[in-house]
């Protein structure tokens, strides 16, 4: 039995300390009354539930991951009577060890993975989470931190039977700026309740995700979510000013300033900007948020090729420049799984691509102009073949839909694999054609979309059901594939690959421990069927394994 | 005696290792060859020298950092025969030992400190870097690295006799990308060439200074420097991709991917930008390049008062939305200063204040409409009084120089005071008038300007010379007066406070020492005219004492 690298997981949120001037503003009271408006389905599925640990309940299909991948639970103590009595003390009322309110935090959004974590945890503030983990580092406790649990690699959901620590109480508003876009907020916020809070004074949220519905802010920070507005705004690297962490033994460290240029001391914060919870739970986010554009234009374009797209692309970038604010694209199956499972409709002909821009400026009639003028020079020169504008809020959404969607349709369709793979832009789409040509009748689609401004491809496979077969197909090939373009990938935490080693440069997790050490390459030696090199990252966090490595090469 | 704060210092470097693809290009072949187009006076300066360490010359007037202050020299090894022997095998031809060559890199831009360094070493490659550093390490010799020697806080000087580290032979451009405008480069380059270079293939650097004919980005992205074009492309934390760096024992650290996204393991290139090398010096850097703007116009501005300042910037940020590119701000005083030290003129009225706003996008047309329309209405409101506008280079670099040469002729006007503080915009002017009535006819001047749209007041106070009362009058009132507005300001390396207690929330070194460990509170008792609290921050990596420090509150 292989000891598996665990999906990466996600964390974080929480409340200010007194000296933080407040404008203290409830985004949606409670999980129970917020909305989920893009995960509809997450409130209103029926949950049957069969046996499995002895007081959670079994949702038909997901499997648990502890049966599914032979992982190994770390010696961490078990949640007693005891310890539930401490966290009844520190948060009252707000101990949650209902089987059927347990059920929704054990299972991920696309119900790949499944924990039995026995309790969950609803702190409002710093000073209860750093109680908690306190508590739980003193006892030996795991903890899986959990915001808007939207994540599509296994990463929000226990393993074993982690203490699940929730972020949905922790949805204030610290403060807000309006002369300079400075929102200082609570972990827990739900990113597109605060697109609605800033949007009424002027500003825009510097991101945006398919799961703006569900997801936190603190989740976004933590996995340092791109999404479509990262080729506007760039890196949450940039526009995250500050962070409240508490780390796992209870220590809050205050990097909140709301500063633009913070020159003093180290950048401890980026540590935590994409280090997944690995190293303590986001509490609070102070975020510089981009003045709200007057003018917002959608084209929806059909291309004939691959190549045609990258053309388009570099057109684009040269006739839009600074009002060019999305370029996304998305391939025929992608198109056909959202109008088969969704009944969306094609708003252009059928074409081999589709590409979605959009603008965003401050004056309409110079944004159309631009925008025209591109238009007219992509079609004349045949490198679109066929294409609409939306300029009205609702049109906007409607062309939106067809690519934020396009999660939603792949779950529908079967088992996913899924593969996040940053990639130089000439390369974006061979792999996608490469696997295709390798798999054959085995699957049931193989599609590629993303956001190729960031050269962020989202490859997934879908089948009828899980098959082991088709994972030794998939894996290592994607990621040595990847290493070889020199591109990133994550490991999901489903590798079975029987034969070769697969050499990868662990995360930093060492060189923290020991300053002035080189990542390690380790290897993870699977001829045997068995990983040499565990590569656990936070065994004294009182956590769980977990995180990203980089492949770096294969050798069979 | 007091153990003192010494300045702060800048770091880094280098070359490829054959894995990468270049497309190697020299920019400027040698420190002898290189053009310094802004500060020319490097060049001309005629050098008299006095007696001072054994062999190195003295310059009239700059006295050595170690008897200005009483500092005390850590117990760092003294370069022997044999070191120098060693150097020699590692960089043929390339160990600087003759006086004249040492004086210019011993002394600072604004000949305020100097130190009695006998070796200069000019490393072309990451591998000589690290050979070097290995050997100081193993050796226990004191290192300074040193970049184009333009920074304003003395940190790119030894302060001692540190072995000068210089990057000025590590001067080429690895590989750039003409789609995604990613450039990797040495750290060695100019600013200025790799704009030229960049603006050649349609693109440009996403950070401009007024030091860019010398500085090196090795040295912007250790100082995280932010200059003229953050507002509109942010932060060196978003723009940098990847970074090489060389750690004190000589470990390199390979952190130079190129993707735009890459979130796999921890963002450890992050502690090094802004840490002044204090971690070790960096030798190359990818970073990327937003496309070159068709237009760019500058509009120059006489404004009434600091009030309609603040309220021109509202109107700008609102009116040219994403085409400004910059909002700069001087005061009366400061035009005094260039129109009388540098004979240059002023374009306007005078006026209290002037600002300069750029603006930079893809259609010629709009944004000269965009900047008409706002012209209109901040002179038909009366916020602002006089205008005149450039859209030739010519012109537009003859307003620029207006603001960029300012702290060229600060340095002509006698001793200068400098203070880089990042406030909340509303007091950004505040502490300059306090300071005049504080301070009195015993200054020439107290000149506020900087960057508004990034909240950085460059803060001066001019005097015939050097005076203690002055600066017990300036400091730590300064730090005070910023820390209580929550603003953050760098602790310069002139602490002279003879009582009262000065705390500080000192960088995160013990953090990284000890990870879990919050940063620490120290107390800089200066009351019996010692530092209680030793605040040296790299006493491990070889190096000097030296760093931030922010100053959170004061006990007299």
């Amino acid at each position: 039995m292989v000891p598996r690298q665990v999906p990466r997981w996600s964390a974080w949120i929480f409340q200010a300390t007194p000296a933080w001037r407040r404008t203290t503003c409830a985004l949606g009271a409670s999980v129970g009354q917020q909305r989920w408006p893009r995960f509809p389905w997450r409130m209103c599925r029926p949950l049957a539930f069969r046996g499995c640990c002895s007081t959670v309940p079994r949702v038909p299909g997901v499997m648990l991951t502890s049966e599914r991948y032979p992982v190994q639970r770390l010696p961490f103590s078990v949640v007693s009577e005891e310890d539930l009595a401490a966290f009844e003390r520190i948060i009252p009322g707000r101990v949650i060890t209902d089987p059927e309110e347990l059920e929704v935090a054990n299972v991920d959004w696309l119900k790949s993975v499944r924990g039995c974590s026995k309790v969950l945890l609803r702190p409002r503030t710093t000073e209860e989470v750093s109680c908690i983990l306190r508590h739980c580092h003193q006892r030996n406790l795991a903890v899986n931190p959990q915001g808007g649990n939207t994540g599509l690699v296994g990463g929000s959901v226990p393993v074993f039977d982690e203490i699940i620590l929730s972020t949905a109480l922790m949805n204030q508003v610290i403060s807000f700026h309006d002369v300079s876009g400075i929102l200082v907020c609570q972990a827990g916020c739900v990113l597109e309740q605060l697109n609605h809070y800033v949007q009424e004074r002027g500003f825009i949220m510097p991101l945006d995700l398919g799961a703006k519905g569900s997801c936190h802010i603190g989740g976004n920070v933590a996995t340092n979510a791109g999404g479509m507005r990262f080729l506007r705004y760039g890196s949450l690297r940039g526009t995250v000013l500050g962070l409240e962490v508490v780390l796992a033994d209870g220590t809050v460290l205050d990097c909140l300033t709301s500063l633009r240029k913070d020159n003093t001391g180290y950048d401890l914060k980026q540590l935590f900007i994409g280090s997944e919870g690995t190293l303590g739970v986001i509490t609070a986010v102070s975020i510089l948020c981009p003045p709200r554009p007057n003018a917002v234009n959608v084209a929806f374009l059909g291309c004939p090729g691959f190549a045609e797209v990258l053309q388009v692309f570099s057109t684009c970038k040269g006739m839009l420049g600074e009002i060019l604010s999305a370029f996304e694209f998305m391939d025929a199956e992608c198109m056909q799984l959202v109008m088969q499972h969704l009944h969306l409709t094609r708003p252009v002909r059928e074409s081999p691509f589709y590409i979605l821009v959009e603008t965003s400026g401050s004056s309409a009639d110079h944004d159309a102009e631009k925008l025209d003028g591109f238009l007219e020079q992509a079609l004349g020169s045949g490198l679109v073949t066929d294409g609409t504008v939306g300029t009205d809020q609702n049109k906007v959404q409607a062309l939106w839909a067809l690519r934020e969607r396009i999660t939603e349709a792949l779950s529908h369709d079967g088992y996913v694999f899924k593969y996040d793979i940053s990639l130089p832009v000439e390369r974006f789409y061979d792999l996608v054609i490469e696997l295709r040509a390798r798999l054959g009748p085995c699957t049931k689609h193989v599609v590629g979309y993303g956001h190729l401004g960031d050269g962020n491809l989202h490859l997934n496979v879908t089948a009828e059901a899980f098959s082991a077969a088709l994972l030794a197909a998939l894996e290592p090939y994607v990621y040595t594939w990847t290493a070889t373009q020199q591109g990133s990938s994550l490991l999901l935490g489903h590798l079975q690959q029987p034969q070769g080693t697969l050499r990868v440069t662990v995360s930093m997790w060492e060189t923290w421990l020991a300053p002035g050490r080189q990542p390690d390459e380790r290897s993870l030696n699977v001829t045997d069927g068995g990983c040499a090199g565990s590569w656990v990252l936070s065994p004294h966090r009182g956590q769980r394994p977990g995180g990203h490595a980089e492949v770096s090469s294969y050798t069979a």
